[in-house]
């Protein structure tokens, strides 16, 4: 028996402790749920990889009939193009030489599209693509509310496409804005009113592109708490949820429909009282950002507290008294960062071990 | 030129972004100045591994007369040991049978000690280190005020003492109590009251143990935040200090006198008006369960938002005109996670690359 990897078949609660496992029927039903979602709809789905940054579930996502991938950075990009897949967007600026170099390459391998938001930028990626022979998609990111990168809808988007349009080896394919401050906002019909207020300013910011003589390909956003509204709208041709496919305890409260997928096993390492146990996950395993992940299938046990390495539960009103050595799930409140905190996936199903995954793009922050 | 390893000698401006740095000098003067302290005092310094992962740094503490290190989990030891290190504390309970093989398989190859705060846990570990003929050392670990692991001080520490002196193949070395709800208290001198109350408690309890007749060779506690205080108490014979080796601007404000020596590199990848600039490190680099980074060496910048992979800067107070590009340094506010995001360190020294450090004990949370 080997000590680091565990036997494919083995129950889960076999598994040592802290690990990160992805229930297989959950996800591929997420991925199901959303594909059938698109078949109804104008917009594709580019599901975005810095959710899970793990190549065979981008495939599966493919096959489920996705376009292809959005990644956050050039370097989970190059992971996605190395595992084989050709349609690629990296839904960011590429500024520094040095990437903009590793962008031309990597676009002899697929199909890259990439987004900017100035006019420097479109002549330092031009001129490395024509130096390369390469082509790049480029996408005009548009700050439509969440203020972060973008230019402003309207005329600054209008001036940078002609500026694309006319740059050797590139090509202005469309527009990008993501929604980002309106993803999560609990109520259905307020977070639909301020989306579609905000995906108006894309919209009117195309029409505007163009009348002006410029063919408007792509129109992308959307995040899993928009895809049922962002995806609806006729003018959008893509939408980049990415967390669907495994969810969490916090975007579970935004979008029901989908599965939390995703948990940490752990186990009991500490009783030093009768209110409280103490498990052997903390902060390097699940984050918290969003919250304390929540317990799974234990009524009346509540994580309390997470430190590095140790979580304090509260078992004054749980229904089972827990003892040292007991496996405890816990659903992780922010799927993302958690996910990036692991390099593998223990993929579960029927609570047997079925296969491993590496999260090749963990920790690629480049 | 390579695009994934940057050249030895490089200018640190030149490097990829975003990228772990550990100024050399100042590590190297953190470190000798706590090893300064150490000689005025009875207690000696094993630092905690949990903060750098890094084997190289751990010998470096070992060279400046640490007597060995703390590791947080069984994985992160078995990485010390693998390097040579022969002198490992594990300050955590190991509770689960696949654990408890590997950490007795590790005693064949260096001298190990353990804690634990339950008999059950004394038979699992005595049992297999018979069976496997090697000896542990076990320290009792004390709850002095955490409220985390550990049993209560006084007559049930003393019960488990003896219980771990009668078992076969264990030795008992001691007790481990940690003060981590003092060791982050702003003013020193509420900082060393509180510290010194709970420390009074591990003290009584070896007074007690050693009065029934048991010799407490090891009393081990303490960390960044009371390595004076608590090092200074003439019953504790070692400390486990982690942070100090790189610090943090969050652990700054409570011991001064080490420096920052972990900054993280990144670049203006935006300018989407006047006031803000984005960078392209987010939450996926930096931590900010203590806080926000801070922006080194740049009066009037600060950071304002973080999201997973971008950061948010308002420069409306700035001294220079952030241009894309530029790069800036920030300054961590939780080094020990910080750290565990990232796979390198990139050692600086007077602002150019002189070695590139694996952090094998990054993500090793079982």
């Amino acid at each position: 028996m080997q000590f680091d990897e565990t036997p494919i078949g083995a129950y889960k609660y076999e598994l040592d402790t802290p690990i990160l496992l992805i229930d297989l029927d959950l996800m591929e039903s997420n991925i199901a749920k959303m594909a059938d979602f698109f078949r109804s709809v104008n917009a594709n789905l580019r599901p975005h990889t810095k959710t899970h940054k793990t190549p065979i579930i981008a495939h599966k996502q493919i096959d489920a009939s996705a376009i292809g991938v959005t990644c956050a950075k050039l370097g989970e990009a190059e992971v996605m193009v190395n595992s084989g897949i050709k349609q690629v967007l990296i839904a960011n600026e590429i500024i520094t030489p040095l990437k903009i170099e590793k962008l031309t390459s990597l676009a002899r391998h697929a199909d890259l599209i990439v987004a900017v938001d100035d006019e420097d930028n479109v002549e330092h990626l031009s001129k490395s693509a024509f130096n390369k022979g390469v082509n790049l998609k480029v996408l005009v990111e548009v700050d439509i509310g969440m203020k972060r990168c973008g230019v402003e809808p309207g005329e600054p988007a209008l001036k940078l496409a002609h500026k694309i349009e006319k740059s050797k080896n590139l090509t202005f394919a469309g527009l990008m804005g993501y929604e980002g401050h309106t993803v999560t906002i609990p109520d259905f019909d307020k977070r639909k009113y301020e989306t579609e207020k905000s995906m108006a300013l894309l919209v009117e910011t195309k029409d505007l592109i163009e009348r002006s003589g410029l063919r408007v390909e792509i129109m992308s956003g959307g995040g899993t708490g928009t895809y049922n509204i962002t995806g609806k709208i006729p003018e959008m041709t893509e939408i980049q949820a990415g967390s669907y496919v495994v969810m969490d305890a916090y975007y579970k409260n935004v979008v029901n429909e989908f599965d939390c997928a995703l948990t940490i096993l752990s186990t009991v390492i500490s009783r030093p009282n009768k209110t409280t146990a103490i498990i052997d996950a903390g902060i390097k395993t699940m984050t918290k950002e969003f919250g304390l992940p929540l317990v799974k299938g234990i009524e009346g046990v509540k994580l309390t507290r997470l430190s590095e390495e140790h979580g304090n539960l509260d078992v004054s009103k749980s229904e089972i008294d827990l003892k040292r050595g007991d496996k405890i799930e816990l659903i992780p409140t922010h799927c993302c960062t958690t996910i990036n905190l692991h390099d593998k996936f223990y993929g579960i199903r029927n609570d047997r071990l079925e296969t491993i995954w590496d999260i090749e793009g963990r920790g690629k922050v480049r």
